[in-house]
């Protein structure tokens, strides 16, 4: 992806909705708003159903986590190289359900790196997201874990947050690329996020417990390419 | 599985060679050998790979792991309500490489059986398996760690904690399949397991990394039916 | 302690109430109430303060928790061997606020009987419980933990699962001594606890938080005393 | 501790030649040390000895671990208010054998400093120094894993990374001062550090299993004044 690219990630954390055959289903949708649309729309299923849903789509898929650890003898884990073998393109790491190590989180941004994965590191504050930026990921999604899954978006809800991480995590990187979760859920929401400098959102429920996804998601599309 | 059934189960871990790709290829090898011989053979592929695992063949397919958690809110995990969506039969639980809390094992093993999924606890030692027996899974599957992956077949090593991790088993539990791992490579080491009161091995790197799976795997058949 | 005898453990969590200075005075009340009553009253205080507790009373004082791996490059944890060293007589282990893995609680229980210590593993349910008496600690501690810290004992909220439990516990393991947690408070609850076929309770705010935690621990000693 | 001031700090880890009685012989060691030639050494003993150490001693006594969570229901784990009220003036975090969650590092250095508590935040490499120096703890002290409990000391086996090290996390906070750690024994060795740029060492074995722990540390309390 570009810099200039404007995304939208849809997690799909382990909701019923998004799981199986239904995970294919929306991944489906949101491909076509992706081609519809023309930005970048990127899936992170749930973990058994991550190569199923990469051979039924096109648009780039992530795995919503990784363990930092060799691929071999780990029974039950997720290596990069696994993730890498099913087709993804990139993967979570340190979502507020999943939080990680910080020598973890080293050592995953820096092997993905080497896998020509991308990483998307989750934060819950500025010194967090300084930190983690300056690992050097291709993205950070800020989302403070109190808003996550509520109905007031980050950028409604504490805006200066938003404009503040991507201030921070640029100075730490330059390179980063700046996503904004936790409460997202209208175009609206993502064309502030967009407004407060950041390059895209990361939701969940908005998307994943809507009565009709694709409304939302082309909603969202509009909302990050104004 | 009726308690009659000899069990095959091949754990493909996280091996590159039964990830992504891969893992379809092995596990269509699995199930020529079980279509072959009538054996039941199982088959446990890396998490990414289960759901299109699954859309690839007829045999059994069960997860490495799964969380004691509740679908939704949980990124990066698995519960069983998700391996059950994308089409699984059941799951290993508490393998040397992902052990688990008692409590976790317990409450796993409970919603298992509610949602009609199998479930095999791997154990340790003696007290580990009757203490696992009891909590009533379908399998008890013994592996002493120092013997995992190693050259020697438990049941050569150690033929006395077989026979009687199968007596202490069924006391706890008379409803529990006991198999064998750590070690087993070949049908010979199938036979003993058999003979010394198993229902079946559960297996990794013998299949896995072999240079030809299909003929251990018939080699595997042959002796679990002796 | 000979198995006719009856106990009463007081776990005092990390409460800053019972922390630093505070464990020992609190200790010390307890010490008091055993050499008044006969009864015999264990104390678990804050980890940091193991040693000094030790250093203050003549009554049994446990660990709140050890981690299963050897003495010497594990900072941070805290091994058996450590406990040992600072005179403790025991440990807690598995808390439904620290809860362990079945194979390192067998290692636990077996290496505590090694060492000559004693173990009180807690358990939530009928099946856990079998399992954990399986392993043969000193005492299984019943704690549904729905209950604990809460207004309502365990005895009165669900006396059946305490007399069940009591039953299961020993069929397992015919010498283990079983206690009962959860919602404990009163002289009156301890009675119950007795009643009901247990050895005695083991509880944590209604000390630790009362305003006068002697004429507190005097009522439990008498209710064990019934 | 002002930032001129050099310091030793020696981590007593679980060994059994510095839990209970012999970590307090082994701190009134440290303390007559510091007295005798001025240099600030810091102990930190075995988690359950904290509390007795820090009573018999008057140099600063450090935790070993910390868990972010609050005090109160959280039994066998230990908040900072927990060992602030046993009398300990700091802790380290994430040492390479307890690592922690770069969300938990970032909230517990924030509580420390609210509660007047000095930090020492072990790091593995340059990205996990400059992340970790940035959330402004007292100390990062870089101990490559490889080198840890080795012979030879990181100041010669790579002297380049401790330099850059203190140059990388002076410039994520001109405040933190640098330790060095992983195979320092000598004053030699602490000399070095010194020279390149840190405020002093962190180690382990070479003071607990010396045949002459006082020898030592003059040594190495030489070593960090030249």
């Amino acid at each position: 992806m570009s810099a200039s690219e404007r995304v939208v990630i849809v997690n799909f954390k382990t909701y019923l909705e998004s799981s199986g055959a239904r995970a294919v289903v929306l991944a489906r949708i949101c491909e076509s708003v992706a081609d519809e649309t023309g930005v970048t729309i990127v899936v992170a299923p749930p973990m058994p159903d991550l190569a199923s849903v990469i051979a039924a789509v096109t648009i780039p898929v992530f795995s919503q986590h990784a363990d930092d650890l060799k691929p071999g003898s780990t029974t039950g884990h997720v290596a990069l190289e696994n993730i890498l073998a099913s087709g993804a393109k990139g993967t979570l790491l340190n979502h507020s359900e999943r939080r990680l190590r910080i020598s973890d989180i080293s050592s995953l941004v820096g092997n993905a790196k080497r896998n020509g994965l991308s990483t998307v590191v989750c934060t819950n504050d500025l010194p967090v997201t300084r930190a983690c930026a300056g690992l050097e990921p291709d993205f950070v999604a800020i989302e403070p874990p109190e808003l996550i899954g509520g109905d007031m978006s980050v950028t409604t809800a504490n805006p200066e947050i938003v404009s503040e991480s991507v201030r921070v995590a640029k100075k730490a990187f330059p390179g980063v690329k700046v996503l904004c979760g936790a409460g997202v859920k209208t175009g609206e929401d993502a064309a502030k996020a967009i407004e407060l400098g950041t390059n895209g959102v990361l939701l969940a429920s908005g998307v994943v417990k809507a009565s009709d996804p694709k409304r939302v998601l082309l909603d969202l599309a509009a909302g990050v390419q104004r």
